[in-house]
């Protein structure tokens, strides 16, 4: 194995024996590939007879998507290592274990989070997380200012913005979020039934001045070490616990970028309520439960940031009055604008989400398609106003009243 | 020569002897070291009996300022050669030729360019230079423009910023021009005439917010590959030619820095025209040359940045109605608080400027200093208001009406 080469089941069972202290010599090991199997593979390794068990997870030279293989770089796995574990010094308790990187197989050794379940997948089947938003926040503040020029040595952060430069995962993000949505192109997916909005959004001019200036905000705005990719996919929860995963497409950029993401995804499921053969009083109360946990999220995020800025700070010059309330405002103006762009995508570019692909009433899962185009588009063209989180939840209510 | 050293003046001759092309076999070679001896050797080599000649330039791994010593990244000189290679492709009349670059002595050969003159030293002996407003403005539409997501494949541009990552270099730029001024540093220098100036500097608190801005858009916009110290002493002149020399300093930041520089030197020179022992009439007449020059600088750089936006730019989202005016509305509004914050530095910092330390009569180098004081925090309070040059015109007529 001093090659790269993507692993057999039987590799990764010796590699995962090697790891020290896991598991015992001679253990009855079993292996489960349980990738998506377009850019990873990813090898479940257990011992039949004790609870030990680890995650091999190995970048593949290439991206399937929809039928469709182009060559990525390997060096996104790299990326996705030394980003789990500066963010495991940073919130321990908020990610996954690294035990051990082997670059010349990009593959990553880490915990074993099976008895978690991928939070989408858990808010589709109508489970609340009352820890989430105390989680995600903590997780968003101290990941987004620790890496930040506000919470490290300005000279650092440069080095670490070198480490961290990563174009072709950030070229997917520019296509797929800030340009094909709003063009007739032919990465987009969408259903018939909603090709008046689709084409709608390919002659919106106010809507494409902002994704103009939220996409150069993203191509320009070194402002701190994003996950990326935040979307609930990439969250691994369970009543007490939550753990974010894969970030294979962590840069620096802006900062609400990655909140934009949690809120916009939580405003996905929201529109899906549509789809859920509830009653329309339980459907109201998972969506109120929905847009409290985005206020929370919000509420927590900015508490915690503005809280880290003010007792840990030692550069003099961001300590300046009003200079704070500036950055959280734009910071917030940030999120609208980043939600909207991620919500808009999901339901007519290229990757969409169960939580509206997977209503099987075509006509409630149009309404939710519409909804969810609805909450986006607003929250892009009011994100340069935007003043409070309030306005995000008016937003959101006012596309089902 | 294997390993660094400074080289002698005899050294630097026979490395000269190595250059294909410049030199006749045995030619009767003299050395001039040049250089200010605080950051690099220049070496002035030329033919006794003929015209030919060269520029040899090393890094010091140190700097030396007002007698303190630092060590100072010989990383600087690949920066520099690379920069410099870079902009005499976007601008080949604009910067000095590169003939080659010596990574382990951190020595960049190239052009000589003895028959210019440093700007700062003609603008103080009075000569006005009518070319030069078109070709900054070429310098600066050019370089700033084809360095950005705007004239370069956006995942290309990912790779130079990393190319570029210039910590040290740009730590001087926070303390000195960011930091220090605004506050009781003794890193300042300034005369005890204008103490009271200095003081209000420390307490101002509207002030102090717009430079923390600035300082975060320094820290953060990642827009152009910038030349990082764009004053009039970089700038090598006659009246039919300009060069822009040294670009240690270079990173990608925000381009209304490399263009509030130029403006703000400008303008230090306009206050320090209340030193020269001219007449009232001939003074106001050069003020109104270096106005009138500040204004072709901008007016050319937008029209000449804005006809490559659009006769070049491929990348479609670019092209969005209204992108343009917004992104040009930014860059004027960058450099009046870039400017500013040149000036206010240049008076109070460590590292002044002949136009007004040069000025003999203490009343007169007085009002100077006030003067360029008072242009430089007008536009930095300025700033987000701005949308015109003439307001900026107007703002430095008032302070000697």
């Amino acid at each position: 194995m001093t090659q790269y080469h993507p692993l057999t089941e039987p590799e990764a069972i010796e590699f995962a024996r090697t790891i020290p202290n896991l598991f015992q010599p001679g253990a009855d090991l079993v292996s489960r590939e349980i990738g998506d199997g377009n850019l990873n593979l990813v090898f479940h390794i257990q011992d039949r007879h004790s609870s030990a068990s680890v995650i091999l997870k190995q970048a593949l030279p290439y991206a399937k998507v929809v039928g469709e293989s182009w060559p990525l770089t390997l060096d996104r796995a790299r990326i996705e290592s030394e980003v789990l574990q500066l963010q495991g010094k940073l919130c321990p308790t908020l990610v996954p274990s690294v035990y051990t990187y082997v670059p010349h197989l990009s593959l990553t050794v880490m915990e074993d989070l099976s008895d978690h379940m991928i939070m989408r997948k858990g808010l589709m089947e109508g489970n609340q997380y009352p820890l989430f938003a105390d989680h995600i926040s903590t997780f968003l503040a101290h990941t987004l200012y620790y890496t930040s020029d506000l919470g490290m040595n300005q000279q650092d952060k440069k080095w670490q913005v070198k480490q961290f430069i990563n174009p072709e995962l950030c070229k997917i993000t520019e296509d797929l979020i800030f340009d094909d949505p709003y063009t007739n192109s032919p990465n987009n997916s969408f259903e018939e039934a909603i090709r008046d909005e689709a084409e709608a959004l390919w002659s919106d001019s106010q809507l494409h001045l902002e994704v103009a200036r939220l996409r150069h905000g993203f191509l320009t705005n070194a402002q701190a070490l994003l996950h990326g990719d935040l979307h609930t996919g990439s969250i691994f929860i369970t009543a007490q616990s939550t753990k974010v995963i894969d970030p294979e497409f962590a840069y620096y950029g802006p900062m609400g970028f990655d909140i934009g993401a949690v809120v916009g995804n939580l405003l996905l499921n929201f529109a899906g309520q549509e789809g859920l053969s509830e009653t329309d009083e339980k459907r109201a109360e998972f969506r109120q439960y929905l847009l409290e946990t985005i206020r929370e999220v919000w509420t927590g995020f900015e508490v915690k940031f503005r809280s880290l800025w003010s007792s840990h700070s030692t550069d003099r010059i961001s300590r300046t009055p009003g200079f704070q309330d500036m950055y959280l405002k734009q910071l917030l103006q940030d999120t609208f604008g980043y939600a909207g762009c991620k919500m808009v995508r999901r339901v007519v570019g290229l990757a969409h989400v169960a939580d509206l692909d997977k209503i099987a009433d075509t006509a409630s899962r149009e309404r939710a398609q519409r909804i969810a185009l609805a909450i986006g588009k607003a929250l892009i063209k009011h994100n340069r106003q935007a003043a409070s989180i309030d306005e995000l939840l008016d937003i959101a209510k006012a596309t089902i009243s």
